[in-house]
Order: C-alpha cells, then sequence, then structure tokens
C-alpha cells in the first residue's frame, strides 16, 4: 500500500508541487496528485511502467502540472490545456530538463483533455491522460481495492464541481479559450444552457 | 498562378491521389485538395515554405489523405481523424517513407480538427489544420486574390453539406468514434437536436 502512495522526491518534484499549490486551488491540487497516483495504476496495471520510456519524474511532472492552466498564472488567451502546458515548460526549462523531456511533458498537458487522441500519443501522454479521467470518474478496468486505496489517502468531495467552475471560468475568458470541439466549449454550452 | 496551383508529382503523390480518389467521395477529395492549396498558400504568406521542417510532398500527403475516416476504408471504431491516420501511414509505409516522415503525416492527420491544439504541433500539423479549415470557412489572413485563385480553379459546389454528413455518418456508428470533445460529437449533437 505504501508503494502505491509513494510519490518522486527530489528537486524537480519539489518545484512542481509547489508551483502547482502556489498557483492553483487546494481541490484542484489534490485532483492532480491523485491523477498521478492513478496514472501510475494504469502503468503497474498494464505492465508500461517497465517500458524504456516510463518515467516517474516525468510522470509526476505532467500530472501535478496538467492543471495549471486553470490556476492564476494562466493568461486566459488560449485553451487551458495549453496554457498550462506553456507554464510547465517554462517551469521545467528553469529546473534545467532536457528539451525532448520537456516536449514530451508539454505534449502530455496540451492533450490531456484530447479523449481519443491522448491515448494514441506517447506513453506520457496517455497515461496523464487516463490518470485524469479516471479521477474524473471515467470506467477503468484497474480493480477497485488498488483505487480505494488511492480515493481513501486523497478523498474527493462529495459533488465536488471546483474543475468544471475553473474551466467555465477560464473558458469565458476569451474566444480562443474556448474554441469548438474543446472540453471548454461543452463546459460553457452546459452551464449557459437553459436549466 | 500557375504556381500557386501546381501539385506534387511522382509516385508518393500519385499513391495519395489514387488511395483518396478510390475511398472517398467526390466532394471530399476535392476539399482535400483544396486543403493542400490553402496549406501551401499559408505557408508561403508566412514565410514557413522556406523553413527545414517544411516538405511540399508530406503536406500534400497529410492533406489529400487527411479525410480517409470519411471514406469506405474506416471500420467507425475510432475517432475519424485518427482511423484516418492510421490508413494514411499504412499507405505510406507500402510507399516506403522513413517512419519519421510517417509519424508527422500520422499526427497532422490525427490532430487537424484540434482548433487551439494543432497550431501549437509541429508545421506540418499546424499547416495542414489551416488548409483544411480555410475551406471549412474559417477567417485567415491570406489575400482574397489568392484563395480565389483556388476557388476558381476548384469551386465548392454552394450549400455542400458532404463533409459534415460523411462525419455525422462516421460518428454514428460507434461511442469511440464520437468522443465529448470531438467535433464528431458536436456534429451528432447538432444534427440530433431538435429543430
Amino acid at each position: 500500500m505504501q508503494d502505491v502512495l509513494m510519490i518522486p522526491d527530489g528537486a524537480l518534484a519539489d518545484a512542481c508541487l509547489s508551483f502547482a499549490r502556489e498557483t492553483e486551488s487546494r481541490l484542484i491540487l489534490e485532483h492532480s496528485i491523485r491523477s498521478f497516483h492513478y496514472a501510475r495504476l494504469v502503468a503497474d496495471h498494464e505492465g508500461s511502467v517497465k517500458d524504456s520510456a516510463y518515467d516517474d519524474g516525468l510522470l509526476f511532472a505532467a500530472c501535478v502540472l496538467h492543471d495549471l492552466g486553470l490556476g492564476t498564472r494562466a493568461a486566459g488567451e488560449a485553451r487551458f490545456e495549453v496554457e498550462g502546458a506553456d507554464l510547465a515548460a517554462a517551469l521545467l526549462a528553469e529546473q534545467g530538463l532536457p528539451t525532448a523531456d520537456i516536449e514530451r511533458v508539454w505534449e502530455a498537458i496540451a492533450l490531456h483533455a484530447s479523449i481519443g487522441l491522448a491515448d494514441r500519443m506517447g506513453l506520457l501522454t496517455y497515461l496523464t491522460h487516463r490518470g485524469v479521467f479516471i479521477d474524473g470518474g471515467r470506467d477503468t478496468d484497474i480493480p477497485p481495492k488498488r483505487l480505494q486505496i488511492i480515493r481513501t489517502a486523497y478523498p474527493r468531495p462529495a459533488n465536488d464541481t471546483s474543475i468544471m467552475d475553473a474551466i467555465a471560468e477560464h473558458a469565458a475568458r476569451s474566444a480562443a479559450a474556448a474554441p469548438p470541439y474543446s472540453i471548454s466549449a461543452e463546459v460553457l454550452r452546459w452551464r449557459r444552457a437553459p436549466s
């Protein structure tokens, strides 16, 4: 059980956590940490944790930083996924990560909400997408007992709408923040529909 | 004017055109050819035609093949963009293209409808997206006179709904063909909305 809940240590992980904590709401940060644990469960369940492309540190970075576009540093002038990817890339560059690794994290964050596409990109993008959407409630074939360990350690409040609220708020800031066929446009449509 | 309308020759271009012609409707093939011309106009207008990443043959392949997922060879079990990308990749592999080039075309086709994302990926993905959506009616800063050359050479029928019809038809084939936040899901929603 301890292993399932372990998070990477070191300067990179600390920098990611600090930046997310400083610029995101607590609920979005917790969603991001749960997303990492779910993503690693997927990697473990599917055996890709042993692939040469698997990198625990990058997966932690991608998951913990994936919603920076919903935080205080986002400009609201592009999709939140892209603004988050850019913020993450800048942070990782400051931390001295190689360009190829920064590009992988950028892609994972930029495409994390692209259902049916993210799962066909690189492993990091796939796992980040899966982790985020398992926390978002999508079906998974991971044994419920394993999921429960994470839900117990990092409980999600009942009826938590914080992510949808943040997406709607960001989406309303400009047309480019909510282009057609984006999760942002869809959330805006739901929120604006007559009830 | 001749230069604007020139299309690449050679075995690769012929194979792409033949495959598209055999598996797509005439209107979708013509949309695909116009998309290439618009994409090249964008590259010319923005100067990227001189970039080392620019490749006329790959741009032709990506644009001409971008809607294979709406043709007779698509299985209807995933997004049409992805099914088209897979079909294109298989064709290009048969033609002996290097893996890196096949991957670039795959990405360009898979992301061609992802507004606000495609324009932040590689040059080929960006140009393919721009070309396709200029033919779809999106605003562009390309001088109208230059666009008109293409519109005159390859006229689009008034009130042409062939692409939307094909997207709706593909989208209705399975849940995975029209996942949330996709152009396919959106087209299905329009078509099914009470009028």
